[in-house]
C-alpha cells in the first residue's frame, strides 16, 4: 500500500508555519505499514490543487490531505476531491443535524451552509470531536482519499477516526504498536545493545531519535489486536531486559511525568539549585499536572554570591576548585538540602558560553538522603543546546536514582 | 518568478524529522519576491527524484533542493540534477584543492572522491563554510536549479551564498527587508493600527504571527540596496510611530535580549519570584549570552508556604484574597525586593490547570523601585500555553516599564 500526503495552505508556501502535520502523518502511516512515496504542499488554489490530487492519485492508492476543509475555506479540499473522483454530494443526516444545532434552527443560515453536510454516497464521514469540519474518506475503485482538517489537534483526532475505520475495514490487517522511551543513552549505543533485534520482522523494532531523547517503536501487524499484542509484548520484554538501565517509560510517558509520579508515590519533595540551567529543570517538572504536590520551592543561584548566600557554598571552595567543579556542585546540593529539607535535591553548574575556554563543561548532581551523584559532562553546541542537554541528563540521573 | 522546493530524504517520508528546511526556504523566497508554487518531499531514490525534478522544472523557473548532497549520499541530488539538465561535470579546481587537503594528498582516496569536485561548466559553486559538501547552482536556458545540503545550519549558509549570487546577477533587482518585532499586542489589533499601510506596494508591509509574537516585515525591491533602504526606512518610521507602544526591536532582536541589554546599560539587577511560570521567565532571560551581569538569583515559590517563607507574603493576604490575586502578587514583588535588593523584580501567580474552576487566571507583576504594575489575565489553552503566554506578557510589561 502506497500513500501520498498533500498539505493544502498558502501559509505553508509562504513559510509562515512549519508543516508539522505532514511529519505526524508520515510517522503514523509508516507505523501502520503504509509507504509514503511523496509529500506535497500546495496553496489554496482549486485548479492547482486539482492537478496535485490527480497526480498523487495516479501514483498512490491512498492520498491524505490536510487543510482546506470547513466553512472558512469553502470546503476547498472536499469540493476538489469530489470533482477528481467525479462524485456528487448527498445529504449526510448526522452532519445536517449538527449544522441545524450550530445555527440554532435558523433556516436561512442552514441553507447557506448546507453544502458542509453533503458527502458522496460511498464516502465515510470522519467525526471531528474538536471542531466543526468533519473529515471524510472518499473511495473509488481501489483508490482512496482521506480529507483531514488543517489545525493540528483537529487533524490528529480525525486521523484517529480514519485509523479506526482502517483497522475495521481493510483486509490488510491491523497494526498495534508500543513506544519505549529511553533516558541517559545515545542512539548509537542504544542501537548497539539491540542490534540483532532490529532485524525482527513482525513485530518490528525501530529506533526513533527525537531531540534529546531516544525511543524505540515496536510494531506488530496481524488480524486482531488480541493476536498482535502478546507478540509485541514478548519483544518488549526482551528490549526492556537489554535496555533495563535506560527505559523509563512507554507511549505517552515523559521523563518529567514519570519522575513526578515516582516522587508523588513516595510523598517526597524535590528542590533545585540551578546555575547553568537557570530554571529549566524546575520549569520542566512544573509542566507536569500535579507538580505542586512534589515541588514547593526552587532556587536559581546564578552568581557566585547567590551560591554563597542562598546555599552557603564556601568561598574557599569556589576559589580553590572554580565555580564549575564537582566540589561546588556537592556543596550546592548539601546547602539546598539544609535549607529546604527536600527529600531530593538537584544542582547544576557549568559554562554555557558562547565565550570562554571551557564552554560546555558542566557538573550536574542529584542528592537523595545520603546518596550523592555528580556527573561531569563536556557538551557541544550553542547556549540553548548545552542547557537543554544538561536538563535532560540531570533528569535521567534523577530517574535512575529514584528507581 | 516562480519557484518550487524539493526536499530529498527518506527520513522525511518516514516522519522521523520535521521539514523545517522547507519552511525556512519558503519564507526567505517569499521575502525575495519569489512565489513558491509547490513544496515536494521525495525519498533518496534516483529514479523518483528525477521524475520529481523534471515535474518541478516544467512548472517553475527556479527549483531549490535540500538534501542528497555530499559523500554519504553519493551526491544524489547533483548526479540526478545534471542528468535532468543533460550536463557533464568538469573539474572545479577550488573544490579539488579542498578535497586534496581533506584527504591529505592521498591520491587513491582523492581519486575515489573526485566526483565531488566535478560540476557542470556554466554552474556556480556555492561555498559551504560549515561542511564538506558545497551547494551548486545549475543553469540551462531560463531554468535554474539550486542544490543545498540537508543539515539546516549548512543549508542556511549555502542558501546565503545563493542569495548573494542572486542579488549580484539577476536583473530582476535586489531585495532588502527589515522585520519589526512586537510585544504586548495581538495580531488583529496590530493589523488594525497599520491597516492602510498593508496595501503599500514597494516596500510592502506584511504581518507574520509567530508563536507568542507578532512581527511585521517591510520588504523593498529595486536595483541596489542603497536605493531601497531609504524607502524601507521611511515606511519603518511610519510603522514605528503607529505601533510605538509595541515595537521592541528589529531583525535578530529577541524580547529577552533587548531586556537584558537595557538592564546592562543601566547596571541594574533583576530577580524573579515565579509561581505559575516556575522558572520559565528566569530561564528565558538566562538564555541570552551575558545574562550573568544582570541576574544573580531567582526564586521559584510554588507553594503557599514558599511564598510566605521566602518572600514573607502574609498568610492573611493569602487567606483573604486567595493565592492567585493582585494582593499576593504585590506582596511577592515587595518581599523579593526586600530580600534581594534587585532593581527590578518580577512575580507571577496563577492557575495553570488542567483541573479547577479558575484555570488560566493569572496575575503577573513587575516592580521597579517604587513603581509597581500588576496585570490580570484570563488565558485559555493547556498548561504549557498558559505558562508560555504568562512569560511573554510579563516580559512585555517589563520591557514597557524599562523603556
Amino acid at each position: 500500500m502506497n500513500a501520498e500526503i498533500v498539505s493544502i495552505g498558502t501559509e505553508l508556501l509562504l513559510g509562515d508555519i512549519v508543516n508539522t502535520n505532514s511529519q505526524y502523518l508520515a510517522e503514523e502511516l509508516s507505523r501502520m505499514g503504509i509507504n509514503v512515496y511523496r509529500i506535497v504542499t500546495v496553496g489554496d488554489n482549486p485548479a492547482r490543487l486539482k492537478i496535485a490530487l490527480e497526480e498523487s492519485l495516479s501514483r498512490a492508492d491512498l492520498v491524505i490531505t490536510t487543510g482546506g476543509l470547513g466553512p472558512t475555506n469553502d470546503d476547498l479540499s472536499k469540493e476538489v476531491a469530489m470533482e477528481v473522483f467525479g462524485q456528487e454530494g448527498v445529504l449526510h443526516e448526522p452532519s445536517a443535524a449538527k449544522l441545524r444545532k450550530i445555527f440554532n434552527e435558523d433556516e436561512e443560515r442552514i441553507g447557506i451552509n448546507i453544502k458542509q453536510a453533503m458527502f458522496p454516497e460511498n464516502s465515510y464521514v470522519l467525526t471531528n470531536a474538536l471542531g466543526t469540519a468533519p473529515g471524510v474518506l472518499l473511495q473509488k475503485d481501489e483508490k482512496r482519499m482521506v480529507l483531514l482538517p488543517g489545525p493540528p489537534h483537529e487533524m490528529k483526532v480525525v486521523f484517529g477516526e480514519f485509523v479506526k475505520w482502517w483497522n475495521e475495514n481493510m483486509e490488510e490487517s491491523t497494526i498495534w504498536s508500543r513506544t519505549l522511551r529511553l533516558a541517559g543513552i545515545g542512539e548509537s549505543d542504544a542501537n548497539h545493545l539491540v542490534q540483532d533485534l532490529l532485524d525482527n520482522d513482525n513485530p518490528t523494532l525501530a529506533p526513533y531519535a527525537k531531540p534529546y531523547e531516544v525511543t524505540f517503536r515496536l510494531t506488530g501487524s496481524g488480524k486482531t489486536v488480541d493476536e498482535i499484542r502478546p507478540k509485541v509484548e514478548e519483544l518488549e520484554a526482551k528490549v526492556r531486559e537489554r535496555l533495563y538501565d535506560y527505559v523509563y517509560g512507554a507511549d505517552e510517558d515523559t521523563l518529567e511525568s514519570v519522575i513526578v509520579q515516582m516522587l508523588k508515590d513516595r510523598g517526597w519533595k524535590i528542590s533545585m539549585a540551578e546555575s547553568l540551567t537557570g530554571g529549566l529543570i524546575a520549569s520542566s517538572l512544573i509542566n507536569v499536572p500535579g507538580a505542586s504536590e512534589v515541588l514547593e520551592q526552587s532556587f536559581i543561584t546564578y552568581s557566585d554570591e547567590a551560591k554563597m548566600r542562598i546555599l552557603h557554598v564556601s568561598p574557599y571552595t569556589i576559589e580553590n576548585h572554580g565555580v564549575v567543579s564537582e566540589e561546588v556542585c556537592v556543596e550546592m546540593l548539601r546547602g539546598l538540602q539544609k535549607r529546604t529539607y527536600a527529600d531530593v535535591c538537584v544542582a547544576t553548574t557549568g559554562y554555557a558560553g558562547p565565550d570562554g575556554e571551557s564552554v560546555g563543561l558542566v557538573y550536574a548532581g542529584v542528592l537523595i538522603g545520603e546518596d550523592v551523584v555528580v556527573n561531569r559532562y563536556q557538551f557541544h553546541g550553542n547556549r540553548q543546546t548545552i542547557r537543554n542537554r544538561t536538563t535532560r541528563n540531570a533528569l535521567a540521573t534523577l530517574w535512575k536514582m529514584l528507581r
